[in-house]
C-alpha cells in the first residue's frame, strides 16, 4: 500500500446524505464526532493512516457544520459517495449505520438520496395508489387484520379468513407468528386461506387480499412467496428484522411475483426505542421500509401495548408518505393492541391514507354480535 | 373458530426457555408482565379470547416465578413449546424476541435449549477446535486483521494481503465495508487476494486464511460464497445484522461450502446498547452467532471506539464458549480500535482461546518498521 496508488476509478461525485443526531459537549466536540463518523462509516481507518489523497477526498464522508439541537444534542448531515454503497441495499445500510450502530450517542434520523436508482433501489411496487387500485377502495382507510392465534389448524384459520373477508376486511394477513409449524404448515395453510378469501370475494364482489407470512429461512423465502402467489395469495407479509431488509427488497423487485408487501417490525423494532442510539422511528419504520419496497409498514401506535409517542408516530407517517426522491408513498399501519373504539382517533391522526390493523379486538364480540357483524362495524367506523 | 376445535396435532411437550429481565414495580406487576410476554410471543391474543384450552395449555409460554434482580428489575424464565419455532431460526428468534423487541423494559438475557436440533440448528461447523486445526495454531490466541481502506484497488488490497500473510497473521478478512464497489469489485478482489495469501503461505509454510465479505443482497449471497471458495478463500465474513441471521446459518450449514465463518456486528449491534431493552451482549454476540453457526464473533471490546463494559465483554466470551446444548465453543473476537499495546491486556482478559483483531494500528508503523515486521511483532506479543 503506497501513497502513489491512485483511485483506480474516477467517482461520479454524486453523494447521498445521512442526517445524524449526535451527543457532544460543545461545538468543537460535535465537529470532531462528525469527522469520526465520516471515517468510521467509510474507510474505518485513522485519518493519518489513509494511504492517499484521493481516498481522503473522494471516499471519506464529508460533514456539514453540526447544528445545536439543544440538551447536548447536535444535528449533522454527512455526505457519502454513492459508489461506497456499491448499488446494494446491504452495503447502503452499512454506510449509513453499520458501525455507528454500536456507538451510544449517534442516531440516524433521516436520509436524502439524489435518486434511489443511484443505489439501484426501485422502491414500492404498489404504494398507496397501487394498493387502492388493487382493492378498489379509493377513499377510506384500508382495513387489515391477522389470522390467529398460533395453534389453530389450517382449516380453522381458513374458516376465520372466510368470515373476516365476508365482513369486509380489505387485507387479511397471517399473524407474523404463523410460519411453518406442525399445527398449520405453510403449504397447507396458504392454499386453504387463499381459497377461503376467494370464496368470500365471489360472494361479496369485493377484492379482499390474503397475505401469507413468508418470513422464513433464507434459502426458502423466494419459493414460499411464489408458492403463495400460485395458491392465490394477494400479497405477502414479511419481517425484515428477521430476514434482512434486502429479502424484502428482492421480493418487491421480483416482477414474476408482483405482489404488494406488508412489513412487520418484529425483532428490529428495538433499534428505535432508545432516544440516543439506533434509528429514529420515521427512518426505521418509514424510510427504510419504503426504500426496500414495502407497500405498507406496521408499527406500534401510541397508547397500545408498545412505546411510541405522538411525535414518533407523526414521523413514521411522514417517513411513509412525504416526498422522497420520487418513491411512491406507502401506507402507515398503526397497530399494537388497537381497538374499534380507537378507529376515529386513528383516522383523525393519520388521515384517510392509512391502513388500520385490528387483531384481538375484532374477536372481542359484544353480546349478540358475531365476527362478520363486528367486521362490518369496523368498516362502517373507518368509512364514517 | 369454535371452542371445540382441538389442536390438530399433539405436541411433544418439549420446551425451550428464554430468560428475560423485565422492569416492574412489585411482584404482582412482574408476574402480570411475565404473563403478557407469554401471550405476546405466541398467540398474540388476549387471554380471554384464546379459542380453546389446548392452545392455552400447549402453545402459550409458561413463566417461572419472577425473581427480584434489584432496582425494579426482575428475572423471569419463560418456557415455549419447541413446535412454536417450527424448526426455523427466523421463527425461533421471533418467539424469543419478535414483538417484545418493541417494548421498553424487556431484555432477552439468555436462552436454554434442550438440544439445538429441536429447532433444526447444527451450530458452528468449526468452532475453536476446528479453526485451530485448520490453521495449525494449537495454543496461542489467533490473529486477525482487515483489508482496508475502502477505495484501494483490488491489486493494492491483494498486495496488502500478501504482506499481512507474510507477517504471520492467521486470518485476513475483507473490511466489512468492502462489498462490490467499482474500486474493488468482488469478482476481481477475491481471487487476487486469495492468490496473494496462497503465495505468502507457500513462502512461509503457514496456513493463513483469507475471508472475503459476503454481506450482499439476498439473491447473491450464496453465489458469492461459492465463488469465494472456488477462488481459494479460506473462510467468509458476514454481517448477519444486514443479511439476517438465517443467511449466516445457511452458509454455515452448506456442506458444499465447508468454510469457517466470522460474524461482524454491523447494524444489529445497537440492540445490545440500552440496558432495559434489546438483547444482552452475551446473547446477541455470543449465543445467537453460535446458534446460527458462526465460528468466531466480532464485538467491541471495552475501551475502544465503542461502548461495552467489562461485564458485557465477559458475558460475550461466556456466550461464545461456555456449555451450550452441545454446540461447539467459538472464538470471541474483541475488536474496535484495538492496538498492539493492548495485546497483553486482551490475552489476560480472554485467555488463549480468543481471536485478536487489530486493524488500523497494524499500519501505524514505528520509525524503521515495515508492515511485515509489525505483523511479526503482533504474533510475538500474542504468543509471548
Amino acid at each position: 500500500m503506497s501513497s502513489d496508488d491512485p483511485l483506480p476509478l474516477a467517482l461520479s461525485g454524486e453523494r447521498f446524505t445521512a442526517h445524524y443526531r449526535i451527543r457532544a459537549d460543545n461545538t468543537p466536540a460535535a465537529r470532531a464526532r462528525a469527522h469520526e463518523i465520516c471515517l468510521e462509516q467509510t474507510v474505518e481507518f485513522p485519518d493519518a493512516l489513509i494511504p492517499n489523497a484521493a481516498i481522503r477526498q473522494q471516499i471519506v464522508g464529508t460533514p456539514d457544520r453540526p447544528v445545536a439541537a439543544g440538551d447536548g444534542a447536535w444535528d449533522v448531515a454527512i455526505h457519502y459517495p454513492i459508489e461506497a454503497a456499491g448499488g446494494e441495499l446491504t452495503q447502503f445500510l452499512n454506510v449509513l449505520f453499520g458501525n455507528v450502530a454500536l456507538q451510544p450517542g449517534v442516531r440516524l434520523m433521516d436520509i436524502d438520496l439524489p435518486d434511489p436508482l443511484v443505489v439501484r433501489l426501485t422502491g414500492p411496487r404498489f404504494g398507496i395508489a397501487g394498493l387502492r387500485r388493487l382493492l378498489q377502495v379509493p377513499e377510506r382507510p384500508l382495513l387489515c387484520t391477522a389470522l390467529k392465534p398460533m395453534g389453530l389448524s389450517s382449516r380453522a384459520l381458513a374458516q376465520l379468513a372466510y368470515r373476516l373477508a365476508l365482513g369486509g376486511i380489505d387485507l387479511i394477513k397471517d399473524d407474523h407468528g404463523l410460519a411453518d409449524q406442525p399445527f398449520s404448515p405453510f403449504h397447507d395453510r396458504v392454499p386453504r386461506c387463499a381459497q377461503a378469501v376467494a370464496r368470500a370475494n365471489r360472494e361479496t364482489g369485493r377484492r379482499c387480499l390474503y397475505l401469507p407470512n413468508v418470513t422464513a429461512p433464507a434459502p426458502v423465502v423466494r419459493a414460499r412467496a411464489h408458492t403463495a402467489r400460485e395458491a392465490g395469495a394477494g400479497g405477502l407479509l414479511i419481517c425484515p428484522g428477521l430476514t434482512g431488509f434486502d429479502t424484502l427488497r428482492a421480493l418487491s423487485a421480483d416482477a414474476n411475483l408482483g405482489l404488494p408487501i406488508l412489513s412487520h417490525p418484529a425483532f428490529v423494532g428495538g433499534l428505535a426505542l432508545s432516544p440516543d442510539t439506533g434509528l429514529a422511528p420515521g427512518m426505521l419504520y418509514g424510510r427504510l421500509n419504503r426504500l426496500a419496497g414495502a407497500d405498507a409498514a406496521i408499527f406500534p401506535h401510541l397508547g397500545g401495548r408498545f412505546a411510541f409517542s405522538t411525535t414518533d408516530c407523526r414521523d413514521i407517517a411522514a417517513g411513509c408518505a412525504d416526498a422522497m426522491a420520487g418513491l411512491a408513498p406507502i401506507f402507515p399501519v398503526p397497530a399494537g393492541g388497537m381497538t374499534l373504539a380507537r378507529v376515529r382517533e386513528l383516522r383523525d391522526f393519520y388521515g384517510r391514507d392509512c391502513m388500520l390493523l385490528i387483531g384481538g379486538d375484532l374477536h372481542a364480540l359484544e353480546p349478540g354480535e358475531d365476527l362478520v357483524q363486528r367486521c362490518r362495524r369496523f368498516v362502517a367506523l373507518a368509512a364514517g
